[in-house]
């Protein structure tokens, strides 16, 4: 699982990054700095984590995410800690995608397959009834599209409680693998079983409650 | 997706947190501080994100995470800028395994079911030649028990290029919300599809390499 070993050159995104902060020291033939690239992760992903510090103590907190256009939000209730400490203050939002397991004949070369995506910047707050509630549309939306307009209308008291968020993604990166094991060169006749286990995560049966009527179809998720 | 609605009471944990950092403020009942909780959600992971601070500036980065008895331990390039600026500073390691999408009608009432963990606490470098080989052992076994005995042994140049730090696990906190949907009364009629659906992490069909005898049996993950 090591990045310790050379691994074959991988054709490089040439889309300077937007701050030294997020340039890839460690194998930059992964990066990506194309906002293409970077959307297409985030959109694919449900849940991200929010770093932030409090103290001199960095927090992780896993979250759901959604983007729309430039900003990556994330939510939560009004008088959480996250959203109190977080405002106006740097974060980092990462989003991981696990693809699969590599495994190679001596433990270096073993990797995953992964898609990444860390976005610093500065947390902020939204203010405006209108543009919370447009937010969290774009949250509903971004998980079962057309779902929105079908749920019951929203309160002011729920809206007043629930806090919002976003980052600019000007400051962002990715980071992928997406390749088959390799080996140093002569391992490849040790006598162990060498290759990819592809990982993804899926949706099962779903489970409607008791108060769904038989019959009633149940909602199309925007992930596959 | 919001928590800013109440929900039914769960059973709580009565063990302590091990500070107040870890204390959970929103929706005490559930979180856990048990370490046997702790323990199952952090050995059900493969990936987590190691949470540090540079200058000011919070990074997420996503790295594989393994545990042996009271340390969370990760890995990387001896040279890379994660292990460089982490050692002997604050982090904080999160595992998460997105379990279910709640889909009620409201807005509001949307969730997700998962099992979190935060672990706070100093990270440290290992030194020593033996305790990074047998944690780096630690981490194959993690994967697919069995297979270290059987991998071309590691060289010494493979071993000075790995750098493992690790995380006691003194300070850490669950939180897990595993339930169906639930509405606020009077919005059970509401004609809306509402309930879970169920996610999760699998394993696709392994793809062994060129070399592999046909067969070989491709290796049992400890993970379903």
């Amino acid at each position: 699982m090591s990045d310790a070993t050379p691994t074959p050159p991988r054709s490089a995104d040439s889309t300077p990054p937007a701050s030294d902060r997020v340039r890839l020291r460690r194998k930059p033939e992964r990066g990506h700095h194309e906002r293409e690239a970077i959307d297409a992760i985030i959109d694919d992903a449900l849940v991200g984590i929010v770093s932030f510090v409090q103290d001199g103590q960095p927090f992780g907190v896993p979250t759901n995410v959604w983007r729309e256009g430039d900003r990556l939000y994330w939510h939560g209730s009004a008088g959480s800690r996250m959203l109190r400490e977080a405002s106006g203050r740097r974060v980092c939002v990462t989003v991981y995608h696990l693809d699969g397991l590599v495994l190679a004949r001596s433990a270096t070369n073993h990797s995953v397959n992964y898609r990444s995506v860390m976005v610093l910047g500065t947390a902020r707050l939204l203010t405006g009834v209108a543009e919370i509630e447009h937010a969290l549309e774009g949250l509903i939306e971004s998980i079962v599209p057309g779902r929105w307009a079908q749920l019951r209308p929203m309160t002011e008291k729920e809206r007043n409680e629930t806090g919002v968020m976003y980052v600019d993604l000007g400051e962002a990166s990715a980071k992928v693998r997406g390749e088959a094991s390799h080996d140093d060169p002569g391992d490849e006749t040790w006598p162990v079983w060498a290759g990819l286990i592809p990982m993804s995560l899926v949706r099962g049966e779903p489970e409607p409650d008791d108060f769904v009527k038989p019959g009633t179809p149940s909602p199309g998720l925007r992930l596959k």
